[in-house]
């Protein structure tokens, strides 16, 4: 864990240069706006610890597989997330001095994130080894406006000296991915061209053949009046940059104003791609720093409007949820279905593949909450184009007659990962996918969406349960062996309590789905039965007998139901009692131990418990987390915000603060020591889960919002705003009181602490603060 | 499945030229001494399908491992046995032409291996493009005598044709591993020295830094007379080679003897490797083809004396075990006990590292009983050799106190392999390390053994089961989570019973040897008490609970043991009735559907009750053969041996006969597709097992020789030859007795079918064949 980010409502700041934890900083500071996105990287030349890293949406490489020992039905190749040009490069030398933060005193460094206007501000002095120094301010952000478009401002003062200053203003697209398995590099030369003043390099990715414009265009401003210049063009393999030479004297400031564009053909014809590009450019670089940069804060602005959560008295938890909101937003803007959430987001390029089931589970409530439906609507199409690859993957494994399995990890529908015991055995993300299909339509109360796609998705994953699942003589009851929970410190177990529950929940709700489609439209519903070859009989009599036979593992002497059979064979020592140094387990531990270890990574059982807490009395529920939660390491971040909505509910307020400082300063303390990788973006949504469900105590139930506030003790106050169902909601909380104002133009009924209230349009209603149960 | 191969009782014949399956006969009609070998490549260029391979024992390359996913505990690097230098190449052009049997017509092709000399012979004619004819009888060995050496005489003959030949003799060791993972070349040059007649290059492995030096020595003979020639000298890296033309009249017939030397740096200083390389050379050179022929045809005939199977009435039989046999004695000498059994000895390079429990399990029997107790005893000293690694390798996986966890796959006794449900988890490796000492006893008497070697190894694999074991509140019994099997279809098992049964046994034999140690020879014990800091009480008073309080599986309705925990929820459909075309299932279904379902991959739990037989009467042995044989698939080919044993016991002579035709034909019937690999080695072991324990009935107990045999209906007869304590036995059965005759000079007493008969030194006593249950 690591505390040098100064604690800040609105900014991440780092106070003084701390170069031995720079990739963390560049992680935290990462800037993106839902097309591209680049780390928190400097300008200017760094020889320093560093993790360069610029990303365009939906670019991707398929990588060859790297494996050691080969299991039928892997995948040939991994869809990687793509590193693209550095556009936001320029170089600088005084006299003959480069400017490098690794090779000079570095005075009054500081590096801020200005998360409420998008913003990423760096000011410092640097004393070079001939004594000169220069102070230095560089501003910049990706516009949300213009989502080609980012822009720079770069500003040096000759603190103590005369001397001729060297500008290097490039677009360098000749990158690696520092995870690329075989050391390849992955785009190819098209095109470049440079002149004064700007410069464009195109490349396409190999394979795959995507191709991406990258440009640049800039401006130079002495004491703020623009001057001309001459530049000498330079350009090498996948390189252009403009060196132009500008005299200095004792106190002037030379500013570089530099814009850049990055187009893919994803949004534009490779042929019209340059020319596109430039057009963007130009409109930048016309309409200049200052108007795009007003342009791009009010939207964040608006942003926040919607989404931002507010608390009174914890500037530490303050600063950790606006973080993870800001890093959700900046990732997925949600206009594109063909895009998704990868788990770094643009922060970096671990994990390869854009999308595992955490978007579904963890990120889809957030953007129900915070944007218009058709965000998350965008999220559950994309896995229903990606169908036909499901039902092929499917079929991969031996499966048959439509039978989807959804993959892990992809990035075009094609399961991506290959370690057996996730790829094969994880299949819960089937659950987690049909369950987002409910989740969106309790919310919104959009059932057509059913129609088709909806069903389309229920049936395939439906049919994947019914033929994945077998009859045990033995038991008298249908299993599921082999499978690997959300806890993925076991592998390959039997009947994993969430897995078979989520199995058996996606069986009866398709079943739901299927009433109501053939009570609401017959006819189509029937097209869809011939489409699908599905025998509504046959397959549904199966379905309804595994509903009712299929087997929970139970402890009927704690009554509690087990993680997977034979989880009471192990040494159930409480997590606690483990020695300091032995954490995180999965640094310090063999695998076979932790295997064999009672230790969960993550909510497993207790994911059950979240998902379909309606189905348990509270007792039930904290008799599962009283059992569960002792032996969790939460070695993974999707597992404390699950933990969190939890303990507030059962009424272990301190567990749920604990917990909730742990999922929303994740990053931000490098809890887990991997954010030099990148953020956990995915986790984010995580977070606003544990805040809105925890603290708000919110949920959706017959078509209504509840509400159940509880204040952390350390909390003066907090208030959020909730969009349901074309309303806006706000809920405010203070240590007497809990305040809901009515921002939209209707009626709004909402259930608080299980009491129904109607709050006309544009008023509200002040209740007591209670600490009841949910 | 494939018949090319033409049965004989002691040949391999490839009639006709099979260019579609060269690659299996290169397998096949490898050669190999001990030291060096290499497959059945052509001498001649050949630019159809083949598999180069070349090997020096011993050596070996630490290739970095190439992993997809990185678990803790796995090793930086998979030690390799190394492709080595091409000694027996000789190129030729008939004119302008090349001689490359995939460039010309191939007509009366003859490929055989003479099992009873080691002897290769090749004999084709070849029509050229332009219709050129040549005769050609190729005809080589790798000395047993000189191991060395290998020899070469290649003679061709001017069919219809007066022309120059060009003769290239040469040595390339720009070799690589065709399983590099990286496609990095393991060997640099160190020196290479051409001249006429002869040439030689050293080279020397990367990290390891072992080197040999390949030489060659040639002469030339036209019709029968040695020829004076002129060479043109070639070299290049790490390649030389002789250029000669001869001049060829119509009928003249051309010969070449080509002698090859291989020293490595394990047998020879590296300052002294060029020299006494070619001393040994020139030795050979002098001495010639056919006298090294003859000393090298006597020594197999000797091996042949107290090794051979004869099988009476099936030729197919006969052939298969001949083969097994030929192929373990061209592995392994049993000279140097830094050496092994690789899985594919010098026949191919597939699985690495040389040294699975395949060795402790399969191949000593063999070795006990037709070498000198020396030959086994310095493979068990190989492990002991390795206890500080396995000691080290248990740490890394966080076990302490001088817990010895032996790797999976070895070479210098540091674990290779990293699967990590093979790595960490198949240990019942560990209890088959330690049953072959007692193994080694029992057959031989020589407990010295046990002081200190045997029990330092014993202490070891003890401590490590006394800490692999956990305590089960649940069951109130020692239970072992998360193992894998012998049956590699199932990973990250409960209670894998055989596991559990060799982990109690090896506590079990500890314990008394324990008491055997103190009785013996106090002082050496205490010494080794503190040298291993051996708490005796303590440390034995928990063995005893556990192996009093183990937990194993059971069926009690069926009254059988249980392969692992919840093996009963499985679909037990029998193998017989799944699809042909699915089988062998490991190269038809994914990878999750063979571990869920029932089929078992080898003997598991039925290699318990191979090994604890006497545990067991016969109905509770054919009970649990009755329940798991029919869901075994024997795809792995140390499986077939184990069921013959067994079914012989039980009564079941169909079907050991069918299993036992499978194991001993498995390569020359490529039985499982993948003989194109290499021959499976240390199968050939257990062929052996299946032949002399399955047929013969051969027990040891209690120091005496037990036999029980039967006789195949389709066989007239067979025999064999049993050392046993300084005492040679021949077993003959037909039809009707059984002759067993005593080849030494001492009398020996045995068990025959339950009865002890003494047979007079030189004597032999016959009975009467039958076929009751041993």
């Amino acid at each position: 864990m690591k505390d040098y980010i100064i604690h800040d409502g609105w900014k991440i700041i780092e106070e003084g240069f701390h170069p031995e934890h720079n990739k963390i900083t560049e992680s935290l500071m990462s800037l993106g706006n839902g097309r591209m996105g680049h780390r928190a990287n400097f300008e200017e030349k760094y020889s320093g610890l560093t993790l360069p890293g610029s990303y365009v949406a939906g670019v991707y490489y398929p990588d060859k597989t790297r494996v050691g020992w080969w299991k039928n039905g892997y995948p040939e190749y991994f869809a990687k997330v793509l590193n693209a040009a550095n556009w936001i490069g320029i170089n600088l030398r005084i006299g003959n001095l480069v400017l490098d933060l690794n090779q000079c005193k570095v005075h009054n460094f500081r590096r801020e994130l200005d998360m409420m206007n998008g913003v990423l501000t760096r000011t410092f002095t640097a004393e070079l080894e001939d004594g000169k120094q220069v102070r230095v301010t560089a501003r910049r952000f990706a516009s949300i406006a213009h989502s080609e478009i980012g822009a720079i401002r770069y500003t040096l003062e000759a603190v103590n000296f005369s001397e001729k200053v060297t500008i290097v203003p490039y677009i360098d697209f000749d990158v690696v991915n520092t995870d690329a398995n075989y050391d390849e590099k992955f785009w190819d030369e098209v095109n470049k061209s440079v002149a004064h003043g700007e410069g464009y390099v195109t490349a396409e990715v190999r394979k795959t053949l995507f191709q991406v414009c990258t440009g640049m265009k800039f401006r130079i401003l002495k004491n703020g009046e623009m001057i001309r210049f001459h530049a000498d063009l330079e350009e090498r393999q996948k390189y252009v940059s403009n060196i132009v030479n500008v005299q200095l004297e004792l106190g002037d400031k030379l500013t570089i104003e530099k814009y850049g564009v990055n187009l893919s053909s994803e949004y534009c014809s490779k042929k019209n791609l340059n020319n596109t590009a430039a057009q963007h450019l130009n409109q930048a670089f016309e309409q200049g720093f200052d108007h795009l940069l007003q342009e791009h804060a009010q939207l964040w602005q608006k942003k926040w409007e919607t989404s931002d959560i507010l608390i009174k008295g914890d500037v530490a938890a303050q600063q950790g949820i606006r973080f993870n909101i800001f890093q959700l937003q900046q990732t997925y803007t949600g206009e594109d279905e063909r895009l998704n959430i990868g788990p770094k987001g643009f922060t970096g390029e671990k994990y390869g593949g854009s999308t595992y089931w955490d978007t579904e589970a963890y990120c889809i409530p957030f953007f129900l909450a915070t944007a218009p439906s058709k965000v998350a609507q965008n999220l559950l199409s994309y896995r229903h184009k990606h169908l036909q690859k499901a039902i092929e993957n499917g079929k991969k494994l031996g499966f048959n007659s439509g039978a989807a399995l959804y993959p892990m990890v992809t990035m075009n529908g094609e399961e991506c990962h290959n370690e057996w015991e996730i790829t094969f055995e994880e299949i819960h993300r089937n659950g987690a996918i049909a369950f987002a299909i409910y989740d969106y339509i309790r919310y919104t109360g959009d059932k057509g969406y059913l129609l088709p796609k909806g069903f389309e998705v229920l049936l395939g994953i439906s049919r994947f349960w019914s033929q994945r699942i077998n009859w045990s003589a033995e038991k008298q009851k249908y299993v599921l062996l082999g499978v690997t929970g959300p806890n993925e410190y076991e592998n390959n177990v039997n009947n994993n309590f969430h897995t078979n529950k989520i199995a058996q929940w996606t069986l009866k709700y398709t079943l739901e789905v299927i009433e109501w489609l053939k009570s609401e439209n017959l006819k189509e519903y029937n097209k869809l039965t011939a489409k699908w070859n599905f025998d509504e009989t046959a397959e549904t009599s199966r379905w309804k007998e595994i509903i009712e036979k299929i087997y929970f593992p139970r402890d009927e002497s704690r009554d509690i139901f087990l993680q997977q059979d034979g989880f009471l064979d192990k040494d159930l020592v409480p997590a606690a009692a483990l020695p300091v140094k032995e954490r995180p387990l999965n640094q310090n531990w063999s695998w076979d131990r932790i295997l064999r270890s009672p230790y969960i990574k993550q909510a497993d059982t207790l994911q059950s418990f979240y998902l379909f807490e309606g189905e348990y009395d509270t007792e039930t529920i904290r008799r599962h987390f009283d059992f569960y939660e002792p032996l969790t390491v939460h070695e993974s971040s999707l597992s404390p915000c699950i933990h969190t909505i939890l303990a507030a509910k059962i009424g272990y307020p301190a567990k749920a603060y604990e917990l909730y400082l742990r999922t929303s300063r994740l990053d931000l303390d490098d809890y887990n020591n991997d954010t030099e990788d990148g953020c956990h973006i995915t986790s984010m949504g995580g977070t606003w889960m544990s805040f809105v469900q925890g603290f708000g105590g919110m949920r959706v139930k017959n078509g209504k919002l509840h509400f159940a506030p509880i204040l952390p003790e350390k909390w003066e106050g907090y208030s959020f705003n909730i969009n349901f169902r074309g309303t806006t909601i706000q809920i405010e909380v203070n240590k007497k009181e809990v305040m809901m104002e009515n921002h939209s133009s209707q009626e709004i009924k909402l259930m608080v602490y299980g009491t129904e209230l109607a709050i006309p349009a544009g008023s509200q209603i002040i209740t007591e603060i209670n600490t009841r149960m949910i």
